[in-house]
C-alpha cells in the first residue's frame, strides 16, 4: 500500500499506519470511465466526489447561450466534482465528464463524514485540502479582478503542469474565460 | 453564552455545551478597530484570522497600476484576513482594513489547530464553514467565465444583505470587477 497516490496525498498532512490506509481505502470504490464519458449529468445529483488515480477528467457549466464554462480539470491526484451539489446533496447545475479514458476513486458524502468521524485525522486531511483549494480560488478571482489574462494563463500553467498538451487550446480558453485568439497570443509569449 | 454570535454560527452546524463554548472562547482576543484602520498591511505576516462581531472589514489587493481590486468585505459574522498568508504563515499580499469601526474576535492558527485537536467537533465545524465558502467561490468564478455582470451584481447582493448602503459605489464595482458605469446600469435595472 505504500506508494499509492491517495495515500501518498493523505501522508503529505497527516501520517497514517498500514492499517489505517487499508480502513480508509474501504470508504472508496474503484471506477473506470471511457473517454467522453458523462459521470454527472447536469439535474442529477451528484453522489460522488472522486479522486482521479489516472486520466482527466472535467467540471463545466453550459450558460444560457450555450456557451460552455470549464470550472475545473481534473487530473491525476486532484479530487473533482460538482462541490455545492455534494456536499448540499442538491441537484447538479454542472456537468462531470471525462477527457481522457480515467481511472479513479469515488466517495460518498457519507462515507466522506464517516471517515472524518472515525479518524479524526482524515477530517483534519480534508481541511487542509479544503483550505487549499479555497485559496487557489481566491487567487484565480484575483487574477479576474485585475483583468490580468496573462496571469490566469500562467496560474493554469502551475496548477495543472502538461495539461495544454492533453486537450484543446479551446478548452483552456474556456477555463482561463478567453478568446482563442487571446489565448494564441498569451501562449506565443509564453514559447 | 446562549446567543453569542459565534455560538450561534457554530450551533448551525455543530452543537455545544456551555463549557465547551467558554472553552472555545478562550482561544479568541477581543479586538477593536477604527474605520479606515488597516488591520493587516501588504508584507506583514497574517497572525489572525477575525470573526466579525459588528463594523465592516475589507480585504484587497493593489495591482502594479495602482488599482484597487477587493477580494471580499466582511460585515458581521463572517471570518476575514488573507487566507493563503494566514494559513502558510507567509507574507500578505493583501491588505484588510475596516471600512467601519469595527468589533471582532481573533484567531491565532496555531489556537486554530489546537481547538480543531482539543475538540474534534470543532474541526467538523471549520470544515464545513471552508467548504461553504469554497462553493462561494466556485459561484463566483462561474459569474466571471460567464462575464455575467448581472449574476455578479445578484451574487453580490443575496450574500451581503445590506452591504451597498454602507459602502461606496466604487468599491462595490471593485468587487465586482467593473466600472461605475455598468455598476450603475445593473442598480438601475435592479430599481
Amino acid at each position: 500500500m505504500k506508494g499509492h497516490p491517495l495515500r501518498n496525498q493523505i501522508e503529505e498532512i497527516v501520517k497514517l499506519t498500514d492499517d489505517e490506509f487499508v480502513f480508509v481505502l474501504e470508504h472508496f470504490q474503484k471506477r473506470i470511465f471511457k473517454k467522453h464519458q458523462i459521470v454527472l449529468h447536469e439535474g442529477d445529483y451528484a453522489r460522488y466526489d472522486y479522486f482521479v488515480l489516472n486520466g482527466l477528467m472535467r467540471v463545466s457549466r453550459w450558460d444560457s447561450n450555450g456557451k460552455e464554462h470549464i470550472l475545473q480539470f481534473g487530473m491525476e491526484n486532484w479530487w473533482i466534482t460538482d462541490a455545492e451539489a455534494f456536499h448540499y446533496q442538491i441537484k447538479s447545475t454542472l456537468t462531470v465528464d471525462c477527457l481522457e479514458d480515467t481511472k479513479a476513486l469515488s466517495l460518498t458524502l457519507e462515507n466522506k463524514e464517516k471517515l472524518s468521524h472515525e479518524l479524526p485525522k482524515m477530517q483534519n486531511f480534508f481541511l487542509k485540502k479544503t483550505t487549499n483549494g479555497y485559496i487557489a480560488l481566491q487567487k484565480r478571482i484575483l487574477c479576474f479582478l485585475s483583468s490580468n489574462a496573462n496571469d490566469r494563463y500562467h496560474n493554469l500553467l502551475s496548477i495543472y503542469p502538461g495539461l495544454i498538451q492533453r486537450v484543446p487550446k479551446a478548452m483552456i480558453a474556456s477555463y482561463l474565460g478567453v478568446t482563442r485568439e487571446t489565448l494564441s497570443r498569451l501562449a506565443k509569449i509564453e514559447a
